[in-house]
């Protein structure tokens, strides 16, 4: 029987380009199976059972055990392949740090992958005639407010987002601004007066495998900017759910406005 | 020279009173400092400077070391302090789930939290003649999205989040809960189609540690519910910071929408 990984994922998501370039960085072999989430088959009900309840890529199953959360993913890989501390951090400190960067992202950078997903994806999604101008904006926001904690915090001291180490937050945001790089997401003057921003994403950039990962994304991005190219997305599984007004992603639980029994169960 | 750990926090932080909760159920001796969120202190450039770039409590300051996000604090805690390897899993396959616990919660559970926010905080600090009908809705949608998952997923096997034994997870999600529950957002209705959930939350509050950490919050949130006594809230540094349209929280980052100049850096 074969013990080989299966990698569950797609190239379009970000946190499946992450995962992918740790697995490559650290050659860890695995069994590629591409989801393709431009239909809608994460979203049946039988891949939810099987796999991820919220219908989210990536995911990876190693013989019974199924692991989902790009983050979880790596933190699972790292540890049994022994792979080096640098990814999660060598001390105490390095380790605190490297958490923190992974929620303060989580609420925040990644976030902000909505001003790529409602400018790019979206009108493919839900259809070229909706006004997404509000996630649009709103995700900017994000976007900019992260680049400036980026540029002041994160990059302060060192080449890499958790000191002068490569770690895991620097392939995870990495991942994200390929997307929006991509899709011309940021403006010339939000790079320029960023430059400890600009120079780590070429610094990103310049590894190998980092290139392997985002190839499909700029490819396919780019035949949809400038030759109008659109992907068949059916999708509704993505990074802003249940914040935004199209996210369609109540999985039918209704919120009953006229129940106001509210009881509470302590206090 | 004192080596006391500083803790710097709020009572009415869902993040916060977990991570105050996990020092008392482990007997770690803090220093505690209120942050008086109530104000607008934490918005001042001089505790962003100091402390954290986005103005967020809680803090943890370890002599020289200054750590936030509150899964990170607890997680450089429970390392520093040799605490039981059962608050982040005692084996390969248990630390992968509760981080992937800890992620799909950052994403989900926890941004949920806007449904407390926008129908309790929010007015207080932004006006009662505000219409916060859109926030409070994609909140609901995004709790009760969670309890349907925290049902059938996460405690279907075990009575608590992450298995048979408690887990940091708890800690957090009862946390988010208390605030929900004392501010009546859940319906009778949802309790009672999710009785796993209910019976945990009950478990959880039987707890001591998570009664004194939340008393705050109960008091007065019913002080405002039964009797209107309101808060002087003027923060504006909430969880769902970017994503809704009374967030006020660019931070003077203003995206300049005529800005087309957009040369992307690789591909």
């Amino acid at each position: 029987m074969s013990t080989k990984l299966r990698y569950l994922h797609h190239p379009a998501s970000q946190p499946c380009r992450a995962v992918h370039q740790f697995m490559l960085e650290n050659n860890i072999e695995f069994q590629e199976e591409i989801v393709d989430i431009t239909t809608d088959i994460n979203e049946q009900p039988e891949f939810r059972e099987r796999y991820n309840p919220t219908g989210q890529v990536p995911i990876l199953v190693d013989g019974d055990f199924t692991i989902w959360e790009s983050a979880a993913i790596v933190y699972y890989l790292s540890e049994k392949y022994d792979c080096s501390s640098s990814w999660w951090g060598s001390t105490l400190e390095e380790r605190g740090h490297i958490q923190q960067y992974m929620h303060w992202y989580a609420y925040t950078l990644r976030l902000g992958g909505g001003a790529f997903h409602w400018t790019i994806f979206a009108p493919m999604i839900y259809g070229y005639d909706k006004d997404f101008t509000v996630e649009v904006t709103k995700g900017r926001f994000l976007l900019y407010e992260s680049f400036d904690i980026l540029e002041k915090y994160w990059l302060k001291d060192g080449d890499y987002l958790c000191g002068n180490t490569l770690s895991y937050p620097d392939l995870a945001t990495c991942q994200d601004l390929v997307s929006h790089d991509a899709g011309r997401i940021i403006p010339t003057s939000m790079w320029d007066s960023h430059p400890k921003v600009k120079a780590w994403f070429a610094r990103m950039m310049d590894r190998e495998h980092a290139k392997t990962v985002s190839a499909w994304q700029y490819e396919n991005v780019r035949k949809y900017l400038d030759d109008g190219v659109k992907l068949n997305f059916q999708r509704k599984t993505a990074v802003l759910k249940g914040t935004e007004v199209y996210s369609g992603h109540n999985n039918g639980i209704i919120y009953n406005g006229d129940d106001d029994s509210f009881v509470t169960q302590h206090g």
